[in-house]
């Protein structure tokens, strides 16, 4: 089997992404992640342009790696220096990784702009800095940055870029496509060049989204010959990102029979895009191929009839082999298959002819026609299956609250306060708070009435809130009478859920799905106990 | 120049997209937007599925649009029934679209198994329901679901699909990757034994993402011949969504020198990308390419210095070319000409030079730091730049106000009431009202107090009410007490307008957006008196 070495830059250019900011303790951390999925080179920074990527490999000398080799990065040399006094070269030699990876001009406008050295110059710097740390260094790669703009601006320019850099000792030739603007057949085409010009180089492609042709571009640079692909988990980088490896490995491995992490790591590939997105902060993208929470969800009723009979009537792979699973989504249209199989995947097996599914059924039919949407709020959708199965929940009930928001000319925000009574076990809760906006107040207020009974909830955190003006109704009655939904994610150390209100009022909406995300951490809380 | 039309299924394809729901008045609108960019045909639903698509067919025949022609999307006929008396059918020629659209399965798999029908009996079904339907229609596109799968699978079974709706009638052929997972080199080879078997045929393409090629994908068709692309605004779709149109139209547009929508029109392609996402509530896509917020977006030193030096550098397009604009983060360069760019799209002529410019400047670096957003909301930004002008509206101003929500046990929702101050025009008014919830509370308080002075507020209705979290404070402050940002649409019978607030109280910020709304109106009105 054909195998493709996978070159991951995340921690250097998808750091250039705009909102990502890793720590260096975030970085060391998702360099594990990445050795753990059987990546064969970590790109972890360019220690000669600042003084946290320095600091990181001098932190990571004490880290060592299963599968894969770091490799620092870097540029040729300075045109006013020599090899041997650059501190750019010295610093990429300090950081003492097995591999390293000098980028340099082969596009002529960048050499005699951005640059400002005659051409000639360029390659001599090029030359000069690739024999340098070869001769210091186990491997080393040699990224054209701009190959393919280069090429279609000075073809015998671009290609003597590469055959100065193959003659002084690089290991392979990567091909970039820094701006992203190049098309797969053009592409190709200028492959085909370089594989004329220089037969028995080993080449590499780096590619960038901006065309939303990256993964294209990286999948066809392979099946041309590439023996290595350098992309980032998740596509992160500039502008708009790398090569996104959670697409190109698995196209590689399951599309294409070429062996990169292997058919076992490749299950890593969802745990992995959601370390390195949590690890950013930053919002997992529900619709990304392969590992998204989307990418096997399934809404329609036809589809959904399918793929009960056979999954792959709609699905290009099994989910599992790259980690991730089937989900139904229960929407208006829910027919009782969405509902016996949603209830099967959170656990619950139950007959077509359980009376429980009629019930449920005909509440949620109820509800969703009042707005409620049971496919993005998993947790309510099992509180009321519970309750359709019989099991009432009885943590606390509600007797009544009262919120006022009062501002004057003076205050820069108003001040708000809400009060809550409650029902806890055979105890009447009479309590207040203040918050930052009414429901901050009333979720307050509640919790301040639970916490004594159920000490746990301090645990839980509000992670996300969103509202929703619902359809029809805007128009007939104006935005602000119309109903809303309010969606709520709920958090604790173990998991996370959504829960939802509708109502006229968005104070009222926003306590059902409070009271919701309440109710399912303790039930959630009580299943463990009984299991444990 | 050779043309492709440009099929959108953003309301049909694009609503199967989890988290994506629209109103039939949302979809309405967004037809509109789509029409404006010169989008060719504009496939709008399902009529024969559900009553809301249904719905929809009737009310949009009030409408006219002035590029796009409409489509009906539909399956072939029950293999139980006759065309005559087949109710999808019906459905779709009730619609009064001048094209119809059938879908038919071209994978055997998918007629034994999904449909259970003899592979002869699909035939027939495809066959028939082209022809009936070609024959009340003006244009009839066939959709062979499953195309390429099916190919795989028996090529010759599928190319018998293929031939029988063309033979049938059907003006064009859509080959789909409705499973998103052909690799762009085996769909070239497919269409290449489709062009061999049909050499008259039209065709056109219609390719999913689940593999991150849905883009790839289109554009290879086109390469080879494809007359039309089907896709949706921002990807939208099941699971990882269709071919994204904005990308695909500016990558032939501007990459393969292919006339789509013209490149007058691609200039709009930002603001159609925005105003769908907009619409249906999602999350703009940062990185997403040519449109996104960070498509030309430079962060590091190096790219920075270059692009001012010359920007195509590291940019592979104008930006203006589809409406985006360069941004050089931690730079204020690129602000002043974003605003002087801003207040030109409203009229206003402002010199570089001009102190207004530096005065709305400081003042929208601080409103932007708050989490204020713009972009989306035109007319809160052009009341700050009548500020910065030194044009102060004084139409009323703010003394106090209190509102309260109170629920019991046995109400259904929370009694809301509201109470106002406020000096209009040297008096003070006080005023009450009762709501739905808190914002219309207060909404109505404060027309109350103002229609007495200004009765063509009578004319303003609320349109839509949308709040966002932002993002980063969340994990900070737990969801119920971090920033949110509300938008209020609001129109009259003459213009709608967007207005927006921010605060950590959704009461305060709903408030400045009714404010801003009010404040609008007034002062167009005034506009509008000086002109007349």
């Amino acid at each position: 089997m054909r195998k493709v070495s996978i070159y991951d830059t995340t921690l250097r250019d998808g750091a250039q992404a705009e909102e990502l900011n890793l720590t260096t303790e975030d970085k060391i951390r998702i360099a594990h992640k990445l050795d753990e999925l059987g990546i064969h080179y970590i790109e972890a920074g360019w220690p000669g342009s600042n003084p946290t990527d320095k600091r990181f490999f001098e932190d990571i000398k004490k880290h060592t790696f299963e599968n894969a080799k770091l490799a620092a990065f870097g540029s040729t040399h300075f045109a006013k220096k020599t090899p041997e006094n650059d501190p750019n070269l010295a610093a990429l030699l300090e950081a003492e990784t097995p591999v390293i990876t000098i980028f340099g001009k082969s596009w002529d406008l960048h050499a005699t702009i951005a640059l400002g050295v005659p051409l000639e110059r360029n390659l001599e710097l090029i030359g000069n800095s690739v024999r340098y740390i070869k001769e210091r260094t186990d491997e080393v790669f040699f990224d054209a940055e701009h190959f393919f703009d280069g090429y279609i601006n000075n073809a015998d320019y671009a290609l003597e870029v590469l055959r100065t850099a193959y003659e002084a000792g690089a290991d392979k030739l990567i091909l970039c496509d820094t701006n992203g603007g190049t098309m797969p057949h053009r592409l190709s085409e200028i492959i085909e060049a370089v594989k004329e010009t220089l037969p028995d180089a080993e080449f590499g492609i780096h590619t960038h989204n901006d065309s939303e042709l990256a993964v294209a571009n990286a999948v066809e640079a392979v099946r041309m010959g590439a023996s290595q692909v350098q992309g980032t988990i998740n596509g992160y980088g500039e502008r708009c990102g790398n090569a996104n490896l959670c697409s190109v490995i698995p196209n590689l491995e399951l599309k294409m029979d070429i062996e990169t992490i292997g058919r076992e790591n490749l299950k890593r590939l969802l745990v992995t895009s959601h370390f390195v997105s949590e690890t950013a902060n930053l919002r997992p993208f529900m619709r990304q191929p392969y590992v998204g929470a989307s990418a096997f969800a399934h809404k329609g009723g036809i589809h959904v009839s399918a793929i009960l009979k056979d999954s792959k009537t709609y699905e290009h792979i099994t989910p599992e082999s790259v980690g991730n699973e089937q989900r139904v989504l229960l929407s208006d249209q829910a027919g009782k298959s969405n509902i016996l199989f949603k209830a099967k995947e959170l656990g619950y097996e139950l007959g077509k002819d359980d009376p429980t599914v009629d019930r449920l059924l005909k509440e949620l039919k109820l509800k969703e026609s009042m707005g409620y949407e049971y496919s993005v709020a998993d947790a309510s959708f099992e509180l009321i299956l519970q309750q359709a199965m019989g099991k009432e929940l009885n943590y606390f009930s509600f007797k009544n609250f009262f919120v006022v928001d009062a501002k004057r000319e003076e205050d820069p925000e108003p001040f708000t306060e809400a009060t809550v009574i409650l029902d806890v076990k055979g105890q009447q809760e009479h309590t207040a708070a203040t918050g930052m906006g009414p429901v901050n107040a009333l979720d307050r207020a509640l919790r301040k009435g639970l916490e004594r009974f159920y000490p746990k909830l301090k645990e839980v955190r509000l992670l996300d809130f969103k509202v929703r003006v619902l359809s029809g109704a805007v128009r007939d009655t104006g935005g602000t009478a119309s109903f809303v939904r309010v969606l709520i994610e709920t958090g604790d150390k173990n998991e996370r859920w959504t829960t939802m209100g509708v109502s006229h009022n968005i104070i009222e909406a926003s306590w059902q799905a409070v009271v919701d995300a309440i109710n399912y951490k303790l039930f959630r809380d009580d299943v463990r106990a009984s299991q444990a």
